[in-house]
């Protein structure tokens, strides 16, 4: 288990664990790659590489146990833990990911909201208070804080996200349209470019329209 | 420019296109591969790779001339043609969309929110009317339709989105959480999984524990 994974198989892992959820909800109890296969479109022997990867799972000729490859993706994934998340920007972005629900179902809790905008001072999201950035380090002196969501202008994502993990918060999402520039090289980001895939759409939508 | 270029390519592209247009922000009329490299964290060799992938653009000794590299790679992502999106849910995330003027810059313009709640039917957000969804086929007869973004459940999605496609919408910029069933395999889809990002964030949350 010691080996590299690459980041390329790490992108498929929740594709995975979304089918098995949907075979578990259907009450299907083992799959074969086969059958896995022509529902997720990918090759049969991808999904056996794939899985691979992390030991393997199934049985020759018996296939997957659904609920323990469920589980076992999900340990992989970390899911078995609960991740404390808070919003820095409680704008519609920042709010439509504290009202969505799904998250907390796979164990990212979102604890807290945070903007510079004093009239959203008090407010509540679905429960979860928006405060004021500059009680940031209050907050994080008091509260387990596992990752950070900047859904925040880029011009100062830099500057906050450094605050931030000199508080010392180790994992960002990052949705401001920048690559963040760190200090500390060892913080784990994840980035949302929204804009990166209007413009791989757009490109593909020239590219059917040469085939066509 | 007939042979397939690689989606990882085609990923790396909008970057290219941020970083150009930040240079061209700071006046920088020329860059070697090297200088871009290193703003870029990426090899000069991948630089140079990515983009003879498109012609070039470089000149041996005189580096990249930014604003044409900048337009080129517009074009090749169709950046020089106006696409216009609808928004199929006015919810928070549907709202977070309309409301992100940057899109509008690259020639992403949003035209229409539909829903099916009664209670936001009529309003705007930034000046863009929500419609109710059963007004959806009339609209599409008399605007031109380039993108439909799906801000939705899961549970409706693929309903929807055929319905769409049968209306003669050719391209899905999807944020449901769920692999579409098109009927019409030739329709162009973009897909932004939100809960796959948090996975492969927490993903790399576990793995940079372990190495510490």
């Amino acid at each position: 288990m010691n080996k590299e994974i690459s980041q390329a198989v790490i992108r498929r892992m929740p594709r995975y664990y979304r089918y098995l959820g949907e075979l578990i909800d259907e009450g299907v109890e083992r799959i074969s790659s086969n059958e896995l296969s022509s529902r997720m479109k990918v090759t049969a022997s991808q999904i056996r590489q794939d899985l691979n990867n992390f030991g393997g799972f199934g049985q020759q000729g018996y296939g997957y146990n659904v609920q323990y490859l469920y589980e076992e993706i999900g340990k992989i994934m970390g899911l078995n833990e609960q991740h404390n998340i808070i919003v820095i920007g409680a704008g519609n972005l920042g709010q439509a990911i504290a009202n969505y629900m799904k998250f907390e179902k796979l164990g990212f809790v979102i604890i807290g909201l945070f903007d510079v905008d004093t009239k959203l001072s008090g407010k509540k999201i679905r429960g979860i208070p928006i405060l004021m950035l500059d009680e940031i380090e209050d907050f994080l002196a008091t509260h387990k804080v596992d990752i950070a969501a900047l859904t925040m202008p880029k011009k100062n994502a830099d500057e906050v996200a450094n605050q931030l993990v000199q508080l010392g918060v180790h994992a960002i999402w990052n949705f401001a349209h920048v690559d963040l520039e760190l200090l500390d090289e060892s913080v784990v980001v994840e980035n949302v470019h929204l804009s990166d895939s209007l413009m791989q759409l757009s490109y593909n939508i020239v590219k059917s329209k040469k085939e066509l």
